[in-house]
């Protein structure tokens, strides 16, 4: 499988499926005012769904190509799935609509948290509150740029769905996802206004934020969704999404978390810190309280009970997350759920030549010296 | 039909599905913070589900009975629909599917206008904010329980679709829905910041976004699924929508904005003139900008151009919109909707029986007084 092709077609399908829901009447012969404004969200929309990695996308895709691999019973490792298989384009759109959720669901996102950047470009109600000069008309169109591509995806994965296997099945796990989703989002924000003095009830209720927040859309749904769609039974889908793929969706997010305190601003192209600047509270930072010294664990609570928090802040905070060990901490729990989630692979249902498509998609969830 | 007793059946429904929504793996077995903020969301759920006058859901269910009633031949004007019909109770579901996304749509609404103040209690975003003494909390949380309510009406419709006629159809009508309802939000906040040197093109575009915002989720979509689920053929049911459901949905926004201006407080448990105070830019006006005096027009720019205004500005406003004969215009729109919308309800389809069972709902939706 040529994931780099694969990429290349979901990214142009994306852009068909968006452009698509603005052929409504309610977009044709505007006026003046309203037909800037119109243009104006169209844009946004194009502009808001481009950059991703397209992970979710390729890892339905994926997931699918693993059961076709295992049930033609093939031995050989570069299986190549028919790629003008009507079926096998409905997937592709099937995986389009997790992409298309997830950029609705990241457009909310950046309006609850006010971030400002979104994979490097301004984020949608940011770049809207630019051009109108007005945070409520901003805040206003990118809440509803937001639920159009909500329930576009919705209407994507039902068009779809029709074409695939266990259809009903699909439908009610896409549900499933955006609602776990929201309520994942609830639970995020129930920890920023939790006491810090309890560091291990918060690491462990930050661990379930990410089951929720992170892994259901992330590794789960992809999954599912794929092994459903090339006929995987019910109960098949659904242990093989929940053994691979939670784990992995876990390690995902503490990596993701981990990322933005190691790594280098040249690769990642957001500032390190960002979180902590954000006083984001999460397992990194829970893991730190429960293991650093006195006066460290009164610095962090100061810290992030304050409004603001300034480069020396920054700087502070993760020297501790060094010393008190939680960076150590956050590596061995990511390496323990890759493990596990490479131990249930191993167990699965795929046989070697599935397994092997799995692990290739896999392997880019998980930078290289944390897994092993 | 019996309609107090549809509504009582329809509000109970509600509850049972919006409880079905929290049922998920994700509000199970929750630590303190966290188990306590969903189960504040959870609550408010219930109560913004609550106190509605489900028109929508009673023409969604009118429409329904009416096909079958034309479809039974039944010269009888007092047909009875059967009860418990499984077929009528999954109609019951998605009508209440749309009830459930309005109750979304008026979330995020509330969101967007600043709005406090939601069917005579504190709008859910304001409710949460308090709370949590907390504006962004306030604002995070009522967002995501907006996606969670859009996305269960999703769900709900295509569970009901599934064992209504035409399936397809409804869950395509119910996207579209979605979709224009956003798209007239969109619409309505251009117009918010649209020159009011232009009346003639702000009325124009004034009655376009009541088609996109109100018309299309309040009497089109209830028309056009209960038609559909009938079996209505695709073709009957659109034009039936079209026809009869645009002009009445349109005249009941008008009548809303007139209401706000003319009624008593007593009645609507809102204080007079909540729109003009908050700046609302619609057909009246933009009707009062055309036909008032110099001075008068100068006036109303300036108080609409203003952040706020105060209880003179609304006094004034109301009395220029008097005597420039906005208010008789209004009502002069709102009588030829309501004629254009009977006179297609007359050249319907529908037998004589299945044509009663509508009007005695359509008339529910404009004041009598306003309808001769």
């Amino acid at each position: 499988m040529d994931i780099d092709a694969e990429l290349k077609q979901i990214e142009s399908r994306i852009g068909v499926l968006i452009e698509q829901q603005f052929e409504s009447p309610a977009c044709k012969n505007l006026r003046s005012a309203c037909k800037d404004t119109m243009q104006t969200v169209i844009d946004q929309a194009f502009t808001s769904s481009e950059g991703g990695k397209r992970l979710r996308a390729l890892l339905a895709l994926c997931s699918y190509d693993a059961v076709l691999a295992t049930k033609s019973n093939t031995q050989d490792l570069n299986f190549e799935p028919s790629l003008d298989d009507p079926k096998r384009m409905s997937m592709i759109d099937m995986a389009c609509a997790i992409e298309v959720f997830q950029t609705a669901a990241l457009i909310h996102d950046d309006i609850i948290d006010e971030s400002s950047l979104r994979r490097g470009k301004p984020s949608a109600y940011y770049a809207l509150t630019n051009v109108y000069d007005s945070q409520q008309i901003g805040t206003g169109l990118g809440l509803m740029l937001g639920d159009l591509l909500a329930s576009e995806s919705f209407d994507i994965a039902r068009n779809s769905a029709n074409n695939l296997s266990n259809t009903q099945e699909l439908l009610a796990t896409f549900a499933d996802t955006q609602r776990n989703v929201c309520l994942g989002q609830v639970l995020d924000l129930s920890i920023e206004m939790m006491d810090l003095s309890d560091p291990k009830t918060l690491a462990d209720s930050s661990v379930n934020v990410f089951r929720w927040k992170t892994a259901s859309y992330t590794t789960v749904a992809p999954m599912h969704l794929g092994l459903l769609a090339a006929g995987f039974t019910v109960e098949q889908a659904h242990d093989f999404a929940y053994s691979v793929g939670e784990p992995l969706g876990i390690a995902f997010q503490l990596a993701d978390d981990l990322l933005d305190v190691v790594s280098d601003p040249k690769h990642t192209g957001k500032p390190v810190g960002g979180d902590i600047r954000e006083g984001k509270r999460a397992t990194l930072l829970a893991d730190a309280l429960q293991t650093s010294n006195e006066s460290d664990r009164k610095y962090l609570q100061e810290a992030y009970t304050k409004k603001t928090r300034d480069d020396e802040d920054v700087k502070k905070v993760i020297s501790i997350l060094h010393t008190s060990g939680a960076i150590d901490k956050s590596k061995e729990r990511i390496k323990d759920l890759w493990n596990k989630s490479q131990e249930a692979l191993d167990n699965s249902d795929l046989n070697e030549c599935g397994k092997d498509i799995m692990r290739q998609i896999m392997n880019r969830f998980i930078p290289e010296q944390w897994r092993k």
